[in-house]
């Protein structure tokens, strides 16, 4: 079937490259003029406006957005609704809060449009692996998209999945991140522990390609991390510093409002956060503190 | 090659059995008489003394250990030591201290023995699947038994090696179940905050098996819970208590030891360990005080 | 000076006191006309509606708000405004959100009123003590109401201020609330460490009072604990359930928001949390992963 | 009464002054002659050697061996225990670990001496404002002692006590200082937030003040607090790196094993773990394995 995708960033032109090479019609759109010209070479319709767009698409349309969440969601539907017409879908492919969707759901068809929101996850490796997709909205407009998630999709039937109403697969793609906060998390203060046991001199590198295979902690993210651990054993050049995009804040913040308690999940987070932190305020405090009451010595910067 | 083992529980029975199935001849002991009847029946040799195991094997004799940790492995090697001989091997398969690993090796080499640690992964899925294995001690014990670790292993070269000296696997084993503790709480929370979405009405069924496929946080272990999810989707019957064994509370003192900051495997153990507080006496403290200060309500049992 | 005050609660009702001992004149409304007349009994003016509150005084008026945070002070606000006049002044003492408090400052200031935020700490011990009070808003309501701040504070010129624009007060206050839990929850960990240690017979009411003099550990909530130890020292009747309020959510979530790394404020909050999680589905779901993995025992209910 | 005392450092000169103002006699001996000299200059009797601080004593001598916490004190006992006799007491006054405590209660008991521990609260504020002493031993010796306590102390009967057998005040003396690192946490997140609140430009200083008077917050380690802020009130030269002495992690170590769960306590001694890690291992993993997965941005270094 036809599908418009806008943002073709290193998910956006992944995903498209999988529905065209399954025979899928894709137009897309970026501002970025190398990555639509690519789109086209590679035997796509990319497009450098919205309105070409939705001019190379039949009705009912459907528009895959993937930009970043926040305001380009927004402005992209704004800038998107005069273009097209009532039955045309949307369909919001990026890590958008789902409270946000649930309003945009609301708006859209308030207006007549379909409004579906889908969690993907998957990253660099989509294009080869397929995407597992969390999708949420009403029932028809993701039933017709069927093709379209059964081709993305790691395989026809699996991978992916109509969770719920609208917000239902962002929520579920949060969550999904909040966990993957948590591993990751488990892991690397596992690695780091097995580091620091100098005596036993421990190859990193061999453990994480051991526990691969047979191992009670074997998982696609171990595959990753033993892959580069064996580029990059001593994690030369890395700094030890990690940004959060805003799925495991949501998370944290909504097991409090469901009153879950989900110690490791937020504690992934608060450890991303500290990781930021420079000449820390907390521990100068502490410091502070401790010279008061017990005349210890004070380690001056 | 010939092995013996003591020990036939659940993990034992079964790397007697999937190293029988490769040819090699197994020598097995437990106090459990119906375990070693079943073992002969099934081809090997099961026997009720370690007197008679030990005769059954030739020198130089390898002895996988596969006994509750603490006393029980020290108690099993005070009663097979007179019996062998000079050159012969212990294999310590178990979740031993690789601390209790490291005396044992010193006190065993000084009297002429090989020892060797072994942790083992791969639960009771191990027989089909086979065992993930991180292996302790001198070179030559390690080289000897290669047919072994090659035969239990997943695959030849795959999922076992020889990480370093005495202890080494131990402590390998260790870590690995404080990321698997880390790992599971990091699931079990995320499922926790979809199932208290309860507007969403969101199936953990279904959204297991969509992350089984692609997803970022796939792995054996979700693999393992979608299957136990979709038997027992509402948890029926399971009580909320879990037990700990050693191995994450000695990796959780281990990086203290190593000053090593690790929230999130330490976490994992805490909770474990207010699993299994009753009447929480912590949380009556906080009571007592709210109702000195604040005269807030004491919620009265 | 004159003053009203909203809500004659424990805290509401004390203030009143305080300030009537102190000469000031006081008019005092809530719903529960039990509290208004006993007001009035007490030498200060109780009244029965919000009309006769606003009579009782003489302009510029000063009202003070003490109700639950949320709705109820809007709704307050709402009815009082009609009544009131430009250059009159809300106070609202109780413990709102700062975000609420710097849009009813806006929307109060473009209607001509001033209004105050105060945090308000103290409890019930504040008739007799003091309240320690944080205070937010323009400079010149702040200092025209300095005789009741310094009549409510425990002394003239100790234990309040004036610490920043609107919201402020309060912001503070939620802090002050965050750390109080953090404190409590240090003291009841490690109370319920020093009752586990059976073979001591540790007697935590005796400790207690120890630490009252000259140790580091030494404050006021110890003091409120050694006394309600003293007469409950085994915590009967009490539940472990620990309900909270929403100044240790919101001090968690500015954290997060401020990209300050606050664990143990967060993990104190996460504990109150978990103190009212019934049969909790995060320990079950380990549980299910536990048996799934490795045949281990699953405690049935 | 007559008391010697090894060690002269902050704690041990101290105590010793506030002895003999007392009217005490006491003997005390360093390896730094400056301290031994000032002692004998402010009335009391310094010695340089353990021969010459016995010889000064009468039978049943009391020794307060005030001594880094470990090896120190097993060599002073070791060269004690020649020179004195069946009957005489040492007393440990510092940090050490309460299962030593136990061991070389046992020990000095078989030979005929007492052994009395004490925990010791008060740091630097000591001499003036009295000791918290939590001690632990035999009645006979504690009851023996009870003139030195009663000086020590903040006042006769405050602030200290006999709170059980040998062990109990070392193990009381852990958890005050475990609740301790929780306290201190708590009010730095505290203070770190409020920091970080730009917009408000709050005043550390002023806040800390207020708090001091009416809060529910207040405490002793907030006036320290707010008198180190008010010399510095900006930290500068401040470095964020925390030491911990022992007795917070092996509270940490104590709960676990006591199967208590102690989330607070543990993540204070995890934060100060922290504060001492450089290119920190842990984020460096975490940022392999985005950039592995995600094609994130891996921030060099």
């Amino acid at each position: 079937m036809e599908l418009g995708i806008i943002g073709l960033g290193k998910m956006g032109f992944n995903m498209a490259e999988r529905l065209r090479l399954a025979g899928h019609k894709v137009v897309g759109f970026d501002f970025n003029k190398d990555a639509t010209a690519k789109l086209t070479a590679n035997g796509s319709v990319g497009v450098n406006s919205l309105e070409e767009l939705v001019k190379n698409l039949a009705a009912p349309r459907a528009v895959w957005i993937m930009v970043p969440s926040g305001d380009p969601v927004d402005q992209t539907i704004a800038k998107l609704e005069p273009l097209m017409q009532k039955g045309d879908t949307f369909i919001d492919g990026g890590n958008s809060n789902y409270k946000d969707t649930q309003r945009r759901h609301a708006e859209a068809t308030n207006k007549g449009f379909n409004y579906v929101d889908c969690g993907t996850s998957g990253g660099v490796w989509g294009l080869k692996e397929g995407y597992s997709m969390m999708i949420g909205g009403d029932k028809e407009p993701v039933e017709r998209l069927r093709p379209i998630f059964e081709t993305l999709a790691p395989a026809k039937n699996e991978g992916w999945g109509h969770v719920g109403p609208s917000g239902a697969g962002h929520f579920v793609k949060m969550v999904h991140n909040g966990i993957e906060y948590g591993m990751m998390q488990a892991y690397a203060e596992g690695f780091s522990i097995m580091k620091a046991k100098k005596p036993l001199d421990l190859d990193l590198t061999q453990i994480s390609k051991i526990w691969q295979k047979g191992s009670v902690v074997r998982s696609w993210l171990l595959d990753l991390t033993a892959d580069a651990l064996a580029k990059n054993p001593t994690l030369d050049g890395l700094e030890a510093y990690v940004p959060d995009s805003g799925e495991g804040r949501w998370t944290v913040t909504e097991a409090i409002d469901l009153n879950v308690s989900a110690p490791v999940i937020t504690e992934s987070l608060i450890r991303r956060i500290r990781s930021r932190e420079e000449n820390n305020f907390t521990d100068r405090m502490i410091s502070i503190m401790r010279g008061a009451f017990g005349g210890h010595d004070v380690k001056k910067s």
